[in-house]
Protein backbone atom coordinates (compact mmCIF):
# COMPACT_ATOMS: atom_id res chain seq x y z
CA UNK A 1 0.00 0.00 0.00
CA UNK A 2 1.37 2.97 -1.10
CA UNK A 3 1.40 6.63 1.26
CA UNK A 4 -0.81 8.28 -1.33
CA UNK A 5 -3.37 4.93 -0.57
CA UNK A 6 -2.90 5.09 2.84
CA UNK A 7 -3.46 9.09 2.95
CA UNK A 8 -6.68 8.41 0.41
CA UNK A 9 -8.07 6.17 2.73
CA UNK A 10 -8.68 9.19 5.22
CA UNK A 11 -10.99 10.46 2.87
CA UNK A 12 -13.46 7.61 1.91
CA UNK A 13 -16.67 7.76 2.18
CA UNK A 14 -20.08 7.52 0.67
CA UNK A 15 -22.66 11.09 0.43
CA UNK A 16 -25.26 9.32 -0.28
CA UNK A 17 -25.22 7.01 2.76
CA UNK A 18 -25.56 10.13 5.01
CA UNK A 19 -28.33 13.26 4.97
CA UNK A 20 -26.38 16.91 6.25
CA UNK A 21 -27.02 17.34 10.19
CA UNK A 22 -27.88 21.07 10.20
CA UNK A 23 -27.66 23.54 13.39
CA UNK A 24 -29.01 26.92 12.21
CA UNK A 25 -28.70 26.36 8.73
CA UNK A 26 -24.67 25.35 8.80
CA UNK A 27 -23.91 21.96 7.92
CA UNK A 28 -22.42 20.33 11.76
CA UNK A 29 -22.01 16.68 10.74
CA UNK A 30 -23.65 13.63 8.53
CA UNK A 31 -26.06 11.13 9.95
CA UNK A 32 -26.62 7.61 8.37
CA UNK A 33 -30.14 7.46 6.71
CA UNK A 34 -31.09 4.89 8.87
CA UNK A 35 -30.42 6.57 12.15
CA UNK A 36 -31.62 10.06 10.18
CA UNK A 37 -34.87 7.75 10.11
CA UNK A 38 -34.80 6.77 13.41
CA UNK A 39 -34.32 10.16 14.80
CA UNK A 40 -38.36 10.89 13.22
CA UNK A 41 -38.78 9.77 16.80
CA UNK A 42 -37.85 12.76 18.14
CA UNK A 43 -39.64 15.80 17.21
CA UNK A 44 -38.42 17.83 19.96
CA UNK A 45 -35.13 17.87 18.74
CA UNK A 46 -34.97 16.50 16.11
CA UNK A 47 -36.23 18.36 12.64
CA UNK A 48 -36.16 15.81 10.01
CA UNK A 49 -36.85 15.39 6.45
CA UNK A 50 -35.81 13.46 3.88
CA UNK A 51 -32.86 15.62 2.68
CA UNK A 52 -31.67 16.63 6.25
CA UNK A 53 -31.51 16.10 9.94
CA UNK A 54 -31.74 19.96 11.94
CA UNK A 55 -31.60 20.51 15.56
CA UNK A 56 -35.09 21.59 16.58
CA UNK A 57 -34.91 25.56 16.31
CA UNK A 58 -36.33 25.96 19.33
CA UNK A 59 -33.14 24.60 21.03
CA UNK A 60 -31.40 28.22 21.09
CA UNK A 61 -29.06 27.94 24.09
CA UNK A 62 -26.00 25.51 24.83
CA UNK A 63 -27.09 24.09 27.54
CA UNK A 64 -30.68 23.13 25.78
CA UNK A 65 -29.23 21.58 22.63
CA UNK A 66 -26.72 19.68 24.84
CA UNK A 67 -29.32 17.99 27.43
CA UNK A 68 -31.62 17.60 24.37
CA UNK A 69 -29.17 15.70 22.17
CA UNK A 70 -27.86 13.52 25.61
CA UNK A 71 -31.17 12.33 26.32
CA UNK A 72 -31.81 11.11 22.47
CA UNK A 73 -27.90 9.94 23.02
CA UNK A 74 -28.89 7.68 26.31
CA UNK A 75 -32.00 6.10 24.19
CA UNK A 76 -30.18 5.16 21.11
CA UNK A 77 -27.49 3.82 23.46
CA UNK A 78 -30.20 1.55 24.90
CA UNK A 79 -31.10 0.61 21.39
CA UNK A 80 -27.57 -0.21 20.86
CA UNK A 81 -27.58 2.44 17.82
CA UNK A 82 -24.90 3.79 20.07
CA UNK A 83 -22.43 1.14 20.58
CA UNK A 84 -19.84 2.17 22.46
CA UNK A 85 -20.38 4.74 25.19
CA UNK A 86 -17.79 7.12 26.84
CA UNK A 87 -19.24 9.12 29.33
CA UNK A 88 -16.96 12.35 28.31
CA UNK A 89 -17.95 15.14 26.62
CA UNK A 90 -16.97 16.65 22.83
CA UNK A 91 -17.43 20.43 22.38
CA UNK A 92 -19.40 20.39 18.76
CA UNK A 93 -17.94 23.16 16.70
CA UNK A 94 -16.95 23.63 13.00
CA UNK A 95 -14.27 25.44 14.55
CA UNK A 96 -11.46 25.05 17.42
CA UNK A 97 -11.52 28.13 19.22
CA UNK A 98 -15.19 28.97 18.90
CA UNK A 99 -17.60 28.64 21.38
CA UNK A 100 -19.22 25.58 20.94
CA UNK A 101 -22.71 24.57 20.01
CA UNK A 102 -23.63 21.86 22.48
CA UNK A 103 -21.45 19.08 23.86
CA UNK A 104 -22.31 15.77 23.17
CA UNK A 105 -21.17 12.26 24.40
CA UNK A 106 -17.95 11.40 22.74
CA UNK A 107 -19.42 7.53 21.47
CA UNK A 108 -22.15 9.51 19.80
CA UNK A 109 -19.86 11.97 17.87
CA UNK A 110 -19.31 9.18 15.21
CA UNK A 111 -22.97 8.48 14.58
CA UNK A 112 -23.66 12.70 13.99
CA UNK A 113 -20.46 12.51 11.90
CA UNK A 114 -19.71 16.20 13.65
CA UNK A 115 -16.28 17.09 13.91
CA UNK A 116 -13.98 16.11 17.00
CA UNK A 117 -10.38 17.43 17.24
CA UNK A 118 -7.74 15.60 19.04
CA UNK A 119 -4.16 15.82 19.47
CA UNK A 120 -1.20 13.96 18.56
CA UNK A 121 2.63 13.69 19.32
CA UNK A 122 5.30 12.77 17.45
CA UNK A 123 8.09 11.18 20.58
CA UNK A 124 11.27 11.48 18.71
CA UNK A 125 14.65 10.76 19.43
CA UNK A 126 17.96 12.16 17.82
CA UNK A 127 20.83 9.61 17.96
CA UNK A 128 23.92 9.42 16.52
CA UNK A 129 22.63 6.96 13.64
CA UNK A 130 19.49 9.31 12.71
CA UNK A 131 16.03 9.98 13.98
CA UNK A 132 14.18 7.67 15.78
CA UNK A 133 10.15 7.34 16.68
CA UNK A 134 8.59 5.98 19.61
CA UNK A 135 5.56 4.13 18.45
CA UNK A 136 2.99 2.34 20.82
CA UNK A 137 0.89 -0.40 20.50
CA UNK A 138 -2.75 0.04 21.54
CA UNK A 139 -4.05 -1.95 24.47
CA UNK A 140 -5.71 -5.27 23.30
CA UNK A 141 -9.29 -3.61 24.93
CA UNK A 142 -9.45 -0.46 23.54
CA UNK A 143 -13.11 0.14 22.14
CA UNK A 144 -11.25 1.69 18.95
CA UNK A 145 -8.53 0.31 17.02
CA UNK A 146 -7.20 -2.21 19.66
CA UNK A 147 -3.58 -3.64 19.20
CA UNK A 148 -2.91 -1.16 16.36
CA UNK A 149 0.37 0.73 16.25
CA UNK A 150 -0.06 3.94 17.52
CA UNK A 151 1.70 7.44 18.51
CA UNK A 152 3.75 7.74 21.96
CA UNK A 153 0.68 10.06 22.63
CA UNK A 154 -2.77 10.75 21.17
CA UNK A 155 -5.78 11.86 22.63
CA UNK A 156 -9.20 13.10 21.66
CA UNK A 157 -10.34 16.65 22.98
CA UNK A 158 -12.62 17.03 25.64
CA UNK A 159 -14.91 19.67 26.46
CA UNK A 160 -13.83 22.35 28.50
CA UNK A 161 -10.15 22.05 28.21
CA UNK A 162 -7.15 23.51 25.99
CA UNK A 163 -5.18 21.94 23.49
CA UNK A 164 -1.99 21.59 25.47
CA UNK A 165 -3.47 21.44 28.89
CA UNK A 166 -4.76 18.07 27.32
CA UNK A 167 -1.80 17.12 25.65
CA UNK A 168 -0.19 17.55 28.59
CA UNK A 169 -2.55 15.75 30.43
CA UNK A 170 -2.06 13.21 27.82
CA UNK A 171 1.47 12.68 28.17
CA UNK A 172 1.56 11.69 31.53
CA UNK A 173 -1.20 9.69 31.31
CA UNK A 174 -0.21 7.67 28.26
CA UNK A 175 3.46 7.46 28.31
CA UNK A 176 4.79 9.15 32.11
CA UNK A 177 6.09 12.23 30.45
CA UNK A 178 6.48 14.60 33.19
CA UNK A 179 4.44 17.92 32.15
CA UNK A 180 7.90 19.76 32.44
CA UNK A 181 9.32 17.70 29.70
CA UNK A 182 5.85 17.92 27.84
CA UNK A 183 5.21 21.19 27.82
CA UNK A 184 8.74 21.50 25.55
CA UNK A 185 6.27 19.90 22.34
CA UNK A 186 6.48 22.09 19.28
CA UNK A 187 3.14 22.62 17.33
CA UNK A 188 3.44 21.53 13.78
CA UNK A 189 0.29 22.34 12.66
CA UNK A 190 -3.21 20.15 11.85
CA UNK A 191 -4.38 18.16 9.79
CA UNK A 192 -7.99 17.15 8.51
CA UNK A 193 -9.44 14.38 7.35
CA UNK A 194 -13.32 12.87 6.51
CA UNK A 195 -13.78 9.18 6.74
CA UNK A 196 -15.96 5.77 7.75
CA UNK A 197 -14.47 3.97 10.43
CA UNK A 198 -15.80 1.53 12.32
CA UNK A 199 -17.29 3.50 14.85
CA UNK A 200 -18.61 5.81 12.43
CA UNK A 201 -17.86 8.93 10.56
CA UNK A 202 -15.02 10.58 11.23
CA UNK A 203 -14.86 14.27 11.03
CA UNK A 204 -11.35 15.22 13.17
CA UNK A 205 -9.41 17.88 13.12
CA UNK A 206 -5.66 16.74 14.56
CA UNK A 207 -3.32 19.00 16.09
CA UNK A 208 0.08 17.87 15.75
CA UNK A 209 3.27 18.23 18.20
CA UNK A 210 6.63 16.84 18.30
CA UNK A 211 8.47 16.89 21.03
CA UNK A 212 12.09 15.68 21.16
CA UNK A 213 13.04 13.17 24.02
CA UNK A 214 16.48 12.03 25.52
CA UNK A 215 17.98 9.12 25.18
CA UNK A 216 17.68 7.63 28.10
CA UNK A 217 13.83 8.27 28.49
CA UNK A 218 11.44 5.12 28.54
CA UNK A 219 8.23 5.81 28.27
CA UNK A 220 5.76 4.53 30.80
CA UNK A 221 2.14 3.64 30.67
CA UNK A 222 -0.24 4.54 33.55
CA UNK A 223 -3.80 4.29 32.30
CA UNK A 224 -3.66 0.44 31.11
CA UNK A 225 -4.90 2.18 27.04
CA UNK A 226 -1.13 0.79 25.74
CA UNK A 227 0.32 -2.28 25.46
CA UNK A 228 3.96 -1.99 24.69
CA UNK A 229 6.63 0.92 23.23
CA UNK A 230 9.05 0.75 20.67
CA UNK A 231 11.55 2.86 19.61
CA UNK A 232 12.06 2.81 15.78
CA UNK A 233 14.24 4.23 13.08
CA UNK A 234 12.30 6.04 10.61
CA UNK A 235 13.48 3.79 7.80
CA UNK A 236 11.34 1.22 9.86
CA UNK A 237 8.33 3.43 10.58
CA UNK A 238 8.25 4.61 6.27
CA UNK A 239 8.47 0.42 5.83
CA UNK A 240 5.81 -0.87 8.28
CA UNK A 241 3.34 2.68 7.32
CA UNK A 242 3.86 1.42 3.51
CA UNK A 243 3.43 -2.23 4.35
CA UNK A 244 0.15 -1.73 5.38
CA UNK A 245 -2.56 -2.02 7.88
CA UNK A 246 -0.17 -1.87 11.42
CA UNK A 247 -0.80 1.40 12.27
CA UNK A 248 -3.94 3.41 13.13
CA UNK A 249 -5.35 5.25 10.66
CA UNK A 250 -4.87 8.60 11.93
CA UNK A 251 -1.65 7.93 13.26
CA UNK A 252 -0.63 7.13 9.49
CA UNK A 253 -1.76 10.38 8.46
CA UNK A 254 0.25 12.01 11.09
CA UNK A 255 3.67 9.80 10.17
CA UNK A 256 3.11 10.79 6.77
CA UNK A 257 3.04 14.73 7.45
CA UNK A 258 5.72 14.33 9.44
CA UNK A 259 7.80 12.43 6.34
CA UNK A 260 6.77 15.58 4.50
CA UNK A 261 7.83 18.01 6.85
CA UNK A 262 11.68 16.27 7.74
CA UNK A 263 12.30 16.29 4.19
CA UNK A 264 11.92 11.96 3.77
CA UNK A 265 9.49 12.27 0.79
CA UNK A 266 10.46 15.12 -1.82
CA UNK A 267 8.97 17.00 -4.76
CA UNK A 268 10.22 15.52 -7.25
CA UNK A 269 8.32 12.03 -6.09
CA UNK A 270 5.11 12.22 -8.56
CA UNK A 271 2.36 11.39 -5.57
CA UNK A 272 4.30 14.37 -2.95
CA UNK A 273 1.67 16.99 -4.40
CA UNK A 274 -1.19 14.82 -3.50
CA UNK A 275 -0.26 13.20 -0.88
CA UNK A 276 0.70 16.70 1.14
CA UNK A 277 -2.73 17.91 -0.34
CA UNK A 278 -4.50 15.13 0.76
CA UNK A 279 -3.32 15.71 4.99
CA UNK A 280 -5.57 18.87 4.69
CA UNK A 281 -9.29 19.19 3.64
CA UNK A 282 -10.72 22.56 2.79
CA UNK A 283 -12.04 24.48 5.77
CA UNK B 1 -3.33 42.81 9.08
CA UNK B 2 -3.85 39.59 11.02
CA UNK B 3 -2.09 36.47 9.79
CA UNK B 4 -5.03 35.03 8.75
CA UNK B 5 -6.47 37.81 6.23
CA UNK B 6 -2.86 37.76 4.53
CA UNK B 7 -3.55 34.01 4.14
CA UNK B 8 -7.10 35.30 2.72
CA UNK B 9 -6.27 37.12 0.54
CA UNK B 10 -4.36 34.40 -1.61
CA UNK B 11 -7.90 32.72 -1.90
CA UNK B 12 -9.51 36.00 -3.40
CA UNK B 13 -10.54 35.32 -6.74
CA UNK B 14 -14.11 36.09 -8.39
CA UNK B 15 -15.49 33.00 -10.19
CA UNK B 16 -18.30 35.13 -12.32
CA UNK B 17 -15.24 37.04 -13.42
CA UNK B 18 -13.68 34.02 -15.48
CA UNK B 19 -14.53 31.20 -17.64
CA UNK B 20 -13.37 27.68 -17.33
CA UNK B 21 -10.34 26.55 -19.61
CA UNK B 22 -10.64 22.85 -20.91
CA UNK B 23 -8.10 20.27 -21.94
CA UNK B 24 -9.80 17.03 -22.87
CA UNK B 25 -13.08 18.32 -21.08
CA UNK B 26 -11.04 18.53 -17.93
CA UNK B 27 -10.28 21.94 -15.67
CA UNK B 28 -7.01 23.47 -16.50
CA UNK B 29 -7.66 27.33 -15.67
CA UNK B 30 -9.69 30.47 -16.07
CA UNK B 31 -9.71 32.80 -18.16
CA UNK B 32 -10.91 36.05 -18.23
CA UNK B 33 -14.96 37.29 -19.45
CA UNK B 34 -13.27 39.41 -21.76
CA UNK B 35 -10.09 37.60 -23.11
CA UNK B 36 -12.19 34.66 -23.57
CA UNK B 37 -14.76 36.60 -26.22
CA UNK B 38 -11.05 37.50 -27.83
CA UNK B 39 -9.82 33.99 -28.06
CA UNK B 40 -13.11 33.36 -30.32
CA UNK B 41 -11.07 34.54 -32.65
CA UNK B 42 -8.89 31.73 -32.58
CA UNK B 43 -11.31 28.80 -33.72
CA UNK B 44 -8.29 26.06 -34.91
CA UNK B 45 -7.19 26.80 -31.64
CA UNK B 46 -9.87 27.17 -29.14
CA UNK B 47 -13.70 26.60 -28.78
CA UNK B 48 -15.33 29.07 -27.27
CA UNK B 49 -18.70 29.19 -25.73
CA UNK B 50 -20.67 30.89 -23.44
CA UNK B 51 -19.73 28.56 -20.53
CA UNK B 52 -16.00 27.56 -21.30
CA UNK B 53 -12.96 28.11 -23.51
CA UNK B 54 -11.64 24.51 -24.73
CA UNK B 55 -8.35 23.84 -26.17
CA UNK B 56 -9.68 22.36 -29.75
CA UNK B 57 -9.95 18.84 -30.06
CA UNK B 58 -7.93 18.41 -33.26
CA UNK B 59 -4.89 19.45 -30.72
CA UNK B 60 -4.33 16.00 -29.43
CA UNK B 61 -0.43 16.06 -28.83
CA UNK B 62 2.03 18.25 -26.32
CA UNK B 63 3.67 19.83 -29.69
CA UNK B 64 0.63 20.11 -31.74
CA UNK B 65 -0.92 22.11 -28.39
CA UNK B 66 1.94 23.86 -27.07
CA UNK B 67 2.51 25.29 -31.17
CA UNK B 68 -0.67 26.73 -31.16
CA UNK B 69 -1.09 28.07 -28.00
CA UNK B 70 2.13 30.34 -28.55
CA UNK B 71 1.13 31.37 -31.87
CA UNK B 72 -2.15 33.02 -29.87
CA UNK B 73 -0.19 34.06 -26.96
CA UNK B 74 2.28 35.96 -29.83
CA UNK B 75 -0.77 37.51 -31.30
CA UNK B 76 -1.90 38.52 -27.63
CA UNK B 77 1.35 40.07 -26.96
CA UNK B 78 1.25 42.11 -29.82
CA UNK B 79 -2.23 43.33 -28.91
CA UNK B 80 -0.62 43.97 -24.99
CA UNK B 81 -2.99 41.46 -23.93
CA UNK B 82 -0.42 39.64 -22.25
CA UNK B 83 1.84 42.58 -21.04
CA UNK B 84 4.94 40.51 -19.15
CA UNK B 85 7.24 38.24 -21.57
CA UNK B 86 9.53 36.03 -20.21
CA UNK B 87 10.91 34.00 -22.70
CA UNK B 88 10.42 31.15 -20.84
CA UNK B 89 7.84 28.09 -20.97
CA UNK B 90 5.93 26.44 -18.31
CA UNK B 91 4.88 22.85 -18.11
CA UNK B 92 0.64 23.24 -18.06
CA UNK B 93 -0.30 20.09 -16.37
CA UNK B 94 -2.71 19.73 -12.66
CA UNK B 95 0.04 17.72 -10.73
CA UNK B 96 3.44 17.80 -10.67
CA UNK B 97 4.97 14.49 -11.91
CA UNK B 98 2.59 13.82 -14.58
CA UNK B 99 3.41 14.20 -18.62
CA UNK B 100 2.29 17.94 -19.29
CA UNK B 101 -0.48 18.84 -21.38
CA UNK B 102 1.74 21.42 -23.22
CA UNK B 103 4.23 23.86 -22.34
CA UNK B 104 3.13 27.94 -22.69
CA UNK B 105 5.02 30.93 -22.53
CA UNK B 106 5.39 31.86 -18.36
CA UNK B 107 4.16 35.41 -19.15
CA UNK B 108 0.43 33.72 -20.32
CA UNK B 109 -0.18 31.47 -17.63
CA UNK B 110 -1.69 34.32 -15.24
CA UNK B 111 -3.88 34.92 -18.46
CA UNK B 112 -5.24 31.73 -18.97
CA UNK B 113 -5.23 31.01 -14.90
CA UNK B 114 -3.04 27.81 -15.25
CA UNK B 115 -1.80 25.89 -12.49
CA UNK B 116 2.23 26.95 -12.32
CA UNK B 117 4.80 25.60 -9.60
CA UNK B 118 7.24 27.32 -8.19
CA UNK B 119 10.15 26.65 -5.21
CA UNK B 120 10.69 28.80 -1.94
CA UNK B 121 13.26 28.59 0.23
CA UNK B 122 13.63 29.24 3.72
CA UNK B 123 17.13 30.69 4.52
CA UNK B 124 17.34 29.83 8.48
CA UNK B 125 20.47 31.04 10.74
CA UNK B 126 20.45 29.77 14.09
CA UNK B 127 21.90 31.68 16.32
CA UNK B 128 22.41 31.71 20.12
CA UNK B 129 19.92 34.13 20.70
CA UNK B 130 17.32 32.56 18.89
CA UNK B 131 16.47 31.94 14.80
CA UNK B 132 16.80 34.08 12.29
CA UNK B 133 15.77 34.47 8.44
CA UNK B 134 17.14 35.69 5.55
CA UNK B 135 15.54 38.45 3.47
CA UNK B 136 15.83 39.48 0.06
CA UNK B 137 14.23 42.57 -1.21
CA UNK B 138 13.36 42.21 -4.98
CA UNK B 139 14.89 44.15 -7.09
CA UNK B 140 13.14 47.20 -8.73
CA UNK B 141 13.12 46.41 -11.98
CA UNK B 142 11.51 42.98 -11.61
CA UNK B 143 8.35 42.69 -13.87
CA UNK B 144 6.14 41.53 -10.33
CA UNK B 145 5.97 42.45 -7.24
CA UNK B 146 9.07 45.07 -7.69
CA UNK B 147 11.22 46.35 -4.21
CA UNK B 148 8.79 44.02 -2.34
CA UNK B 149 9.90 41.46 0.75
CA UNK B 150 10.73 37.48 -0.65
CA UNK B 151 12.65 34.77 0.50
CA UNK B 152 16.22 34.16 -0.20
CA UNK B 153 15.96 31.72 -2.80
CA UNK B 154 12.71 31.95 -4.70
CA UNK B 155 11.71 31.08 -8.68
CA UNK B 156 9.12 29.62 -10.97
CA UNK B 157 9.41 26.02 -12.32
CA UNK B 158 10.26 26.12 -15.82
CA UNK B 159 9.52 23.48 -18.14
CA UNK B 160 11.82 19.99 -18.04
CA UNK B 161 13.63 20.76 -14.96
CA UNK B 162 13.22 19.12 -11.54
CA UNK B 163 12.42 21.03 -8.48
CA UNK B 164 15.80 20.32 -6.54
CA UNK B 165 17.92 20.79 -10.36
CA UNK B 166 15.63 24.58 -10.20
CA UNK B 167 16.42 24.94 -6.73
CA UNK B 168 20.31 24.33 -6.78
CA UNK B 169 19.97 27.07 -9.91
CA UNK B 170 17.57 29.45 -8.18
CA UNK B 171 20.10 29.14 -4.63
CA UNK B 172 23.43 29.62 -7.04
CA UNK B 173 22.17 32.98 -9.21
CA UNK B 174 19.68 34.72 -6.40
CA UNK B 175 22.00 33.89 -3.72
CA UNK B 176 24.97 32.93 -4.61
CA UNK B 177 24.69 29.87 -2.33
CA UNK B 178 27.15 26.97 -4.00
CA UNK B 179 25.46 23.50 -4.95
CA UNK B 180 26.99 21.58 -2.32
CA UNK B 181 25.30 23.92 0.19
CA UNK B 182 21.86 24.20 -1.68
CA UNK B 183 21.43 19.77 -1.64
CA UNK B 184 21.33 20.52 2.00
CA UNK B 185 17.53 22.26 1.82
CA UNK B 186 15.12 20.04 3.55
CA UNK B 187 11.76 19.87 1.61
CA UNK B 188 9.14 20.71 4.37
CA UNK B 189 5.86 20.86 1.73
CA UNK B 190 3.80 21.96 -0.79
CA UNK B 191 1.81 25.36 -0.16
CA UNK B 192 -1.20 26.27 -2.53
CA UNK B 193 -3.26 29.39 -3.25
CA UNK B 194 -5.22 30.62 -5.90
CA UNK B 195 -5.87 34.13 -6.34
CA UNK B 196 -5.92 37.86 -8.43
CA UNK B 197 -2.77 39.42 -8.59
CA UNK B 198 -1.92 42.29 -10.94
CA UNK B 199 0.05 39.74 -13.63
CA UNK B 200 -3.56 37.83 -13.62
CA UNK B 201 -4.96 34.95 -11.87
CA UNK B 202 -2.54 33.37 -9.88
CA UNK B 203 -3.21 29.06 -8.94
CA UNK B 204 -0.21 27.96 -7.99
CA UNK B 205 1.85 25.00 -5.77
CA UNK B 206 4.98 26.22 -4.08
CA UNK B 207 7.55 23.41 -3.01
CA UNK B 208 9.03 24.83 0.16
CA UNK B 209 12.09 24.03 1.82
CA UNK B 210 14.54 25.33 4.82
CA UNK B 211 18.33 25.56 4.49
CA UNK B 212 20.12 26.48 7.55
CA UNK B 213 22.84 28.41 6.74
CA UNK B 214 25.68 28.80 8.79
CA UNK B 215 26.18 31.96 10.38
CA UNK B 216 28.94 33.14 8.56
CA UNK B 217 27.27 32.72 5.21
CA UNK B 218 26.63 35.63 3.42
CA UNK B 219 24.24 36.00 0.63
CA UNK B 220 25.59 37.48 -3.01
CA UNK B 221 23.04 37.77 -6.09
CA UNK B 222 24.37 37.24 -9.37
CA UNK B 223 21.38 37.82 -11.31
CA UNK B 224 20.03 41.45 -10.74
CA UNK B 225 16.90 39.94 -9.09
CA UNK B 226 17.99 41.21 -5.48
CA UNK B 227 18.59 44.48 -4.75
CA UNK B 228 19.40 43.58 -0.84
CA UNK B 229 19.57 41.28 1.73
CA UNK B 230 19.09 41.40 5.51
CA UNK B 231 19.07 38.48 8.52
CA UNK B 232 15.99 39.11 10.60
CA UNK B 233 15.35 37.29 13.99
CA UNK B 234 12.01 35.75 13.60
CA UNK B 235 10.15 38.33 15.45
CA UNK B 236 10.73 41.10 12.93
CA UNK B 237 9.65 39.08 10.30
CA UNK B 238 6.33 38.06 12.24
CA UNK B 239 5.48 42.13 12.88
CA UNK B 240 6.87 42.90 9.67
CA UNK B 241 4.13 39.96 8.07
CA UNK B 242 1.40 41.01 10.36
CA UNK B 243 1.67 44.82 9.63
CA UNK B 244 0.65 44.52 6.26
CA UNK B 245 1.88 44.50 2.54
CA UNK B 246 5.96 44.44 2.28
CA UNK B 247 6.47 40.94 1.74
CA UNK B 248 5.23 39.53 -1.49
CA UNK B 249 2.48 37.97 -1.13
CA UNK B 250 3.51 34.33 -1.61
CA UNK B 251 6.18 34.54 0.32
CA UNK B 252 4.08 35.80 3.27
CA UNK B 253 2.11 32.46 2.90
CA UNK B 254 5.41 30.45 2.96
CA UNK B 255 6.30 32.05 6.05
CA UNK B 256 3.46 32.04 8.40
CA UNK B 257 3.97 28.05 6.80
CA UNK B 258 7.09 28.34 9.17
CA UNK B 259 5.76 30.10 11.77
CA UNK B 260 2.94 27.04 11.92
CA UNK B 261 5.71 24.20 11.29
CA UNK B 262 8.36 25.64 14.15
CA UNK B 263 5.88 26.38 16.66
CA UNK B 264 5.61 30.10 16.59
CA UNK B 265 1.47 29.59 16.52
CA UNK B 266 -0.42 27.34 18.49
CA UNK B 267 -3.37 25.43 18.18
CA UNK B 268 -5.38 27.79 21.05
CA UNK B 269 -5.00 31.06 19.06
CA UNK B 270 -8.64 31.33 17.69
CA UNK B 271 -7.18 31.45 13.87
CA UNK B 272 -5.15 28.53 13.68
CA UNK B 273 -7.47 25.90 12.35
CA UNK B 274 -8.16 28.29 9.43
CA UNK B 275 -4.76 29.70 8.87
CA UNK B 276 -3.44 25.89 8.65
CA UNK B 277 -6.29 24.89 5.97
CA UNK B 278 -5.65 27.88 4.34
CA UNK B 279 -2.48 26.98 3.32
CA UNK B 280 -3.67 24.29 1.26
CA UNK B 281 -6.32 24.11 -1.32
CA UNK B 282 -8.19 21.02 -2.62
CA UNK B 283 -6.46 19.69 -5.04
Amino acid sequence: MSLLARVQTCRRWDPAAYRPFLIDGRLYGRIRQNLAERLRGFPAVFEVTDDAVALAASLDSFEARSAAVAEVAAVLREEGEIRIWRDEFYPITRRWGAAPELKMERGAVPDFGVRAFGVHMNGLVQKADGLHLWVARRSLTKPTAPGKLDHLVAGGQPHGMGILQNLIKECGEEAGIPPDLARQACPVGALSYLCVQPDGLRDDICFVYDLFLPEEFEPRNTDGEVEDFFLWPMAQVMETIAAGEDFKFNCALVIIDLFVRRGYLTPDDPDYQEIVAGLHLPD
